[in-house]
């Protein structure tokens, strides 16, 4: 999407150990016009025809997940990330490692919320490592939902995480793909 | 806001300790058309002419933030929280205490996207001890930015948050105000 690589290359600062800081317009102060934008583009990637729901996770997700949520007119259902001695019933849970803070999470998703009758599409801001993706669609397998796709802003190529759920079959797509960050800049990968 | 009452006098479930549950519809699974509703009657409730940018916190008060700020077209800044040994530079800082996690957290917001002058609407999905507020309000007062007031959906009126902030003389409007919960339900203030 080239509205999203424009601004990027306009406005990303790279931070030690290949950080792409992108706060401006993602995922501190949030660019609504863009959010909106990436959803309608996102209508054009997936098929949705009868969606229940977008599903994202705590907290970053949760402004693309809102505007896609609102243009397809379905809940937008977030998972909530907890420590893992703060389980309750009736939730489904997945372990996680978060990279950005160094230790183990849970994410929890109500059971009410969430059944073998949804159709969810999985909507975050960044695609790194992947582990907060897979324990989404761990908690969608969970509930036997399906899962019609998992859409994403920024995905990091160079990261293992977009390779691992195109080879477990999903249909991931991202909006654009940083393949090397280097002196000479940042590059995208070719879509 | 009688739309959000109804909503609330449906599918409320009273948890011990007063804990008002209402996680179908504004903090877990989110309704997006009720955020967008709720945006639409702030506009009526707040002089909103010369708004820079909505401020919430993250992760709860994302989602109706985001309506507010695309229904302004203006960007939406959520405060971060971190632990307060986890403070870098070039951000404003507030420490509060969290009832939800019982102990203190700070919130941060980049001096970057925050500034004087900005004329900033805070947003919140609830209002109880109004810890969360009195650093957002904190922070605003940091960056010299011009407070416009103060948005809320559900403030619960037996708690002292509203009443402080009504004192300190800030532009709070709740579209939802509980006054009290007993053994007949929950009891609306009349606004």
């Amino acid at each position: 999407m080239q509205q999203l690589k424009d601004r990027i290359l306009a406005e990303a600062r790279i931070l030690p150990g290949n950080i792409v800081k992108i706060d401006g317009f993602l995922n501190h102060r949030v660019d609504m016009a863009l959010m909106q934008a990436m959803a309608k583009e996102f209508t054009g990637l997936f098929d949705i025809s009868g969606i229940t729901a977008v599903l994202t996770v705590e907290a970053s997700g949760i402004a693309l997940g809102a505007s896609c949520a609102a243009e397809w007119g379905v809940p937008l259902l977030f998972a909530k990330k907890a420590k893992s001695d703060n389980i309750e019933g009736g939730l489904y849970t997945s372990d996680i490692f978060s990279f950005t803070y160094k230790k183990n999470v849970t994410l929890l998703v109500s059971m009410q919320w969430l059944c073998a009758d949804d159709k969810v599409l999985i909507v975050d801001d960044f695609l790194a490592n992947g582990e907060a993706l897979r324990g989404l669609v761990d908690i969608v397998n969970q509930a036997r939902a399906e899962l019609l796709g998992i859409g994403i802003a920024v995905e990091k190529g160079f990261q293992p995480g977009g390779r691992l759920m195109r080879e477990a079959g999903h249909n991931l797509k991202s909006l654009a793909i940083i393949d090397k960050i280097d002196e000479n800049g940042i590059t995208f990968r070719d879509q």
